[in-house]
């Protein structure tokens, strides 16, 4: 499969521009070979036209029509996951295993959102029936759900290029709600971006889509994701990646004539609490999954347990022993690009600068450049609470012990955090009961709180969580992953008095499609 | 009932503040007896930090005990309906009919959010079981639903002393989602705001709620306000009034350095399309509904029909004349305040300036200032269209005639509009067939669409839509009426391998307390 290195204006490609940049195999810090085509301002404006044209047709196709939209994505991809796990190793150092299990992801995710789009349920449908007698005024019959927003701009994530990228989970939760998308394919895996992109292209033309469902322009500058974000038929924005990305992009949506909303998961150091009676009997199992987690991807996922708390007894010493052990054991791997490389070097080197900051231990030193090396570091949590910026999340696979004295120091430690996307409680029943104050705190903090377990690994379902307070992500009112991540590009409609034919089926008398709905204040559920 | 003019900051009461001011009479202009205390820089803080601390204790109490605490306000607000609408009458020139009327919206507002609470599915739980089995990694048990988002700042509207100010939708829905809330009185109404601040603390005391469940903070200057906004410990505004005020706190809280949500409500022209076979067959009616819809309530609702977009046609002139005769025989009537009335007045001139637009007709003068005088003017599509400026909302008793050659420039005007609360259109049915377009596009446009109604008048239901699309609101992702207002002070949380006995009642096995669920996939509703 031929790479282009163009960008995708609907069903066709265009490569109007001069700045050219490529693709860079981590691993080797060699230039890949096409050339990729930034997008001009016109070429955008174009694509989000394609958008907003195609969003009339798209936002009316039935449940079911998109639903098999989403299927024929997925299985496009899947017939070309050799290519695509080819050239995603080349763009990303990724191993070829993480990226096929990532497609399966990818797909799973989409055929989730399929089943949901037959469901139908999903809209929220709500029914108040007119009562013309009443006093003083009659009642109208009255009728709600969700509709799409508009169109939508999805921003590709350096760390996941397949399930947060070109046909990720803003892409299939877009599409889901009825909104046509244009994406900024993050300019770390171009080539993985094209073949998703095309696969979608493919997809679309097969089901009868209207032009323009789908876009995707490249570019290397902040230039290209900023005019996304400010064309006034976008109507929301998806991102995943950094902090100062994320807010860029928050601001920039805030000072729009008309403000958007933009969905930024800007990362986060999911702290890990490790309790005294689960400490004392599992220290051993405790620290070589917390090595293991942190190691995981090379810490490349936003759910990294970046800070671990952990009391000072006995088998405090032999945990962070083992862990330690277990860290200088470890080897280095290719990171994701030579930047995020820097960045994790430069945020170790910014933690080990402080007085209060040690390293525990680090693995071993990799052959290249681009290879990130995993580490642990400790501190006091007097010294923790003193210091706002041993908070800030390190990219990579580190991890910062917080040594407690006591349970006072713990809450203090809780109690002081910033919004992260996961907290997790490492603990006996005993524990748990002891700490009920510390799960309550860390409730207010996150999105999902997880008992006796590790953050990395994030289920697709519905039940999932995938954001929390910021600075996590820009709106803690939503998730990124999991089918409840529809409701991001959606809002409610409400018809009044509307002839039940001229109703969308969703609402209409006879319940067509068989959903569930709120029926004068009591829900009814069909057979 | 004797007023004091304090600031409401938990259950005690506080005038450390050296700036005064006083409500009006607007049918009078002489200013009423008590002087109001504006809230210090200490106050509000007071009253935020109350409100922080009390929220632990606040959120955690069961929906059972909201809904008890929803209905002890209603009950103490219906015991003083008296003495409120004494007060009411003077400060805001609103009949007493309209006051109790508007009395008994807020109580049943109350009472409709404690059934919610006492039902307690709002709370879209949804629990995916674990698989130990599954391969490649075990799947985990996670469960997700909506928690509060901590303390909300509320702002009193003018125009709605009782349903949208100190026990308004605002207060009662987050209350219901669980959240405390710091009420900043409306200056216009400082004295029926203090009698239902009263009665909310007086409820809260009776049912046990932590202190700090409820405070209100008086002011006359924006200053109190956005001191509001920028507290670190309020977590969400609530907001209904004019695009000036709401824009600038939504501005205020995308500066802060944790930004918060704002849904401001910020007022709307509403546009009626009167189609042309129902003009022809009902223009009599047409014209009599829509004078009535115009000077209901002094033209002083977000929903007032502010353009109305009509054939020319042989009963275009006839539906002219009757509105003009209705008009004209219309009586003034006393404004909310003496701003408003200027701002109406200023807001006619400056469009009877244009060139474009003609007085069609206007109501009989009152004798006092502050009487708003009803008003019809017209314009041609075509001058409409290349003038932005009559779409602005003019707030009061006065609707803009746009006259349509054709069908074509119906469709333009749609096209052409911001975003509004509502739109209404008027039809037989073979108009609505012949406009099925007309329709598609105004669903873009608004949180509302009116088949044969009129927009004024808005259903407190679950499926009620008080919203819409920037600049009618903020957020039209959210409503400000009906049960759905509670999403907006909540966020969903997932616990991941909680034991049974940790989770919150709504997730556990057993389903204690009987809710819809989603579980698996598949929706439970319990008998």
């Amino acid at each position: 499969m031929e790479l282009t290195g163009k960008n995708i204006l609907g069903f066709t490609q265009s490569a109007k521009g001069e700045v050219l940049f490529y693709g860079v195999n981590p691993s080797t810090g060699s230039q890949l070979q096409t050339p990729y085509y930034q997008a001009t301002q016109q070429e955008i404006d174009e694509a989000i036209t394609l958008a907003e044209n195609a969003f009339t047709e798209y936002r009316d196709k039935s449940g079911k029509e998109k639903a098999v939209f989403l299927e024929t994505i997925a299985g496009e991809l899947a017939s070309i996951e050799q290519e695509i796990v080819a050239i995603g190793t080349q763009e990303t150092g990724l191993p070829a295993g993480r990226l096929s299990g990532e497609l399966g992801r990818t797909t799973g995710q989409l055929r989730l959102f399929a089943s949901l789009l037959r469901d139908g349920s999903w809209v929220d449908a709500r029914i108040d029936t007119a009562d013309p007698n009443r006093t003083p005024v009659p009642k109208p019959d009255t009728r709600q759900m969700q509709i799409a927003l508009g169109p939508v701009g999805v921003f590709g994530a350096s760390n996941f290029p397949l399930a947060f990228s070109a046909a990720g989970g803003d892409t299939a939760s877009a599409f889901a709600a009825g909104c046509t998308v244009v994406v900024k394919a993050h300019p770390a895996h171009p080539g993985t971006s094209e073949l998703v992109g095309n696969a979608i292209i493919k997809a679309a033309k097969k089901c009868g889509m209207p032009n323009g469902v789908f876009s995707m322009v490249h570019g290397a500058s902040i230039d290209v994701g900023q005019a996304v974000v400010r064309h006034p038929f976008i109507k929301a924005i998806g991102f995943t990646g950094s902090f100062r990305g994320g807010k860029s992009l928050f601001d920039e949506a805030a000072r729009r004539e008309e403000p958007i909303p933009v969905y930024a998961e800007m990362g986060s150091t999911n702290p890990v609490f490790v309790l005294p009676g689960a400490l004392k009997e599992n220290h051993q199992a405790l620290a070589e999954g917390l090595s293991g987690s942190v190691q995981l991807g090379v810490g490349q996922f936003c759910t990294n347990p970046g800070l671990t708390i952990v009391p000072e007894q006995e088998e405090g010493s032999l945990f962070e022993n083992i862990l330690k052990e277990s860290i200088s054991d470890a080897e280095s791997a290719t990171m994701l690009t030579e930047s995020i490389q820097r960045a994790y070097n430069s945020g170790l080197e910014k933690l080990k600068a402080k007085d209060a900051v040690a390293s525990v231990s680090f693995g071993k030193k990799g052959e290249q450049q681009s290879q990130g090396v995993p580490e642990v570091l400790s501190v006091s949590a007097n010294d923790f609470l003193s210091d706002k910026e041993l908070e800030e999340e390190v990219f990579g696979p580190s991890t910062l012990l917080v040594r407690t004295k006591d349970k006072d120091e713990m809450i203090k430690i809780a109690k002081g955090l910033n919004g992260h996307l996961t907290a997790t409680v490492q603990g006996t029943e005993a524990d748990l009961a002891e700490y009920a104050d510390l799960l309550k705190i860390l409730e207010r903090k996150v999105g999902r709180l997880l008992i006796n377990g590790f953050p990395t690994g994030v289920e697709v379902c519905h039940s999932m969580v995938h954001g929390g307070p910021f600075p996590a992500t820009s709106d803690a009112r939503m998730t990124s992953v999991g089918t409840a991540a529809i409701t991001r590009y959606t809002r409610p409609i409400c018809y009044q008095n509307y002839p039940d034919a001229l109703l969308p089926d969703e609402l209409k008398a006879a319940n067509p499609l068989n959903i569930l709905r709120l029926e004068n204040g009591k829900y009814i559920l069909p057979e």
